[in-house]
């Protein structure tokens, strides 16, 4: 029987950074391989016109079992497993070709939003028993991240849909900013880059093992 | 030609407190009526299993042009208009009759999401323009203000789709603690109540003037 | 018996505001005055050369009982009762002079910190006894507010080295934004004027009133 | 010529914490040695009336050039240089042997404050500059770490006073949680051992070479 593909995915730099922990952290699972499967990385640009097309693309090529697309948060402190893909594009700034969208759909006549099909509660749940910090995020918010999120979970139901292809799942985990960016942003919290691969392992594990999910609180007052 | 009517709800105290934000600003515009509307207040209880009917049944009665629903953000610092209903009940709390659902749908089989069909950036705007602090937010989070979101939206998706009545514009804004929730709470910010009540005399105003809601950057990198 | 005289200055607005809730605040109470005192409002330039030479002299012509500094501090959400200064100016952004003092004393020579003589305790229970979020600070910062704070504590000790003038009792306590400064401070807490003013009520009424203050937890771990 | 001696402490774990990211730290540094100097790690109680003991004795028996003692401070972000140790214990919680000390003096009729006398922004930039988030921090609280600073700094100027010892720098350093204790307690920073204790290496370092310290914009506006 052949190996599971995992595609990893990750950004590069954004907003002035000149690195981008989200692509750092998948690159350094690239070519990670085990019994039952082996990862892809592969890097996608931050430009809301481009980054999908890229994914549909690897997604083709690639044919994986699980898709993980992984993007930087800066200014939060931990591993965000987000459960919700929203379709609307609302850039506070712009993206690497200068575009801003504003109040748009990512998917014109798409579904309001997709949830993730990754095990969201059992994978925060797994990254905290190894030692990480995490939890599940409510909102992706509306830039290229969820931009891509959406665009991966629209793909995911197509192929679904269209039926002959392996069943997928997706999803997309927010990481914070690596130590060398945050010293650069005060106030702002930051992980290290051995703790985010170690994060992503733990989800790409959990991904694989775990069918349904766990059910535990783990939502927002507000 | 009769008088729009706008129902604006808030939710009884709930989590250890002994008084509302959210219904006291709308019971403070109960029965406010200018030229062309009359605003009627209701409280919901803050129960899973009961708010979205006490809702339900309230629309059915008033038969009303515009639904705000607001509710209490203990921990947030502005006037959050919500853009996004998520079908999921994920409650970090108990409710007011003890029950905690938990990664369940608000709605079996209802759509993943509703948007709101208030013009939620021209409230936004004008709240700001008012001197009031506003944002619009993208999570409503996963407790029973987000089930009552979407609760209302998906009645209001039904009445469409019935016909037979006039179109109903609907959503939800959530607001801060008031002072005396505070002065308990070291560290929340808060919003004097005279302050919530414009604001809502102002969303209220804006979401019967704007017919199409304006666009401006205003949404969140994550 | 003559009656007690209680200062109390705000600064000019700063740091591109126009505004200066300090200011605000204080001059709706000049004037106020009851069977044993009467309040007199200063306004301060935010100016690191100046503010201690206006404040100097406004003790110098009134000889107060009780002059109570009040400062703006974007970002916080209650009122401060700062409980000491420092001798330290180290200035993050210019004053209104566009000097920027960096790592220099507020007073050569002077002792490195000056407790408030306020009963700051009493007066953050009071407050919040009141219905306003309050608190005890255990830094005004490094900028014009805490300047002044240790150049004020300085003067009044100075005042009782000499002798031959009554007890001065002073302090400093930090504000919030006004809403519609937080209006354009997005994530920027803040709080309403009239509860500003009835908070410094509160606090001249209970350094007038408590001797000894109150002893209860109050600090911080860190 | 003989090495110098420096000193680094650190907390036993408090506050229901089973492990203290301080000592960990320090420990891990423990006899490092290098041409010039020689680290010697001791734990500290975190425990009111005994930590300034355990500290001075061991001062006494190591006759230390360097003392810098570390802390935890959970919610914090980054490598926290303290500027200032005041003279005033306010314990929001109890301590290790379930004391809590509330607005007293650390040491009765001693001076207000002590500024730390290492180079305290030197070693925020040298932190930085290593690619380590860090900042220079007003206030050290008013729990245990802030009594071992002023401690620390009281017997620093004891001894200056009494003549006959050679010079002793000394300050205070608060670090972030671990990510493992930042695992359960959600929406709290963390930072990776090794940064700490490579960060720790920058601090003993810079404290060894810059005599004066340097002068740039590092306080707060409040």
């Amino acid at each position: 029987m052949s190996k599971k593909t995992v595609l990893l995915t990750g950004f590069e730099p954004f907003n002035k950074e000149t690195i981008n922990p989200a692509w750092e952290a998948v690159r350094a699972l690239d070519g990670w391989s085990e019994e039952g499967f082996t990862v892809a990385a592969r890097q996608l640009p931050c430009v809301f016109v481009l980054a999908n097309e890229v994914m549909a693309r690897a997604i083709e090529e690639l044919n994986p079992s699980i898709v993980i697309a992984v993007g930087q948060a800066g200014g939060r402190c931990d591993l965000s497993v987000e459960r919700v893909a929203i379709n609307i594009d609302d850039a506070p700034i712009l993206d690497n070709q200068q575009q801003q969208l504003v109040d748009q759909a990512v998917v014109e006549g798409g579904p309001a939003a997709y949830f993730s099909t990754l095990p969201v509660k059992a994978i925060a749940r797994e990254l905290r028993a190894a030692g990480l910090p995490a939890s599940v995020s409510q909102t992706a918010g509306t830039f290229v991240c969820n931009h891509v999120f959406y665009g991966l979970m629209h793909v995911a139901a197509e192929r679904m849909e269209r039926g002959g292809v392996a069943p997928m799942r997706a999803g997309f985990i927010h990481i914070p900013y690596l130590p060398r960016q945050a010293a650069a942003h005060p106030g702002a919290p930051s992980m290290a880059l051995a703790d985010m691969v170690e994060g992503l392992r733990v989800a790409v594990r959990t991904a694989l093992e775990v069918e349904s999910d766990v059910r535990y609180a783990g939502g927002a007052t507000h």
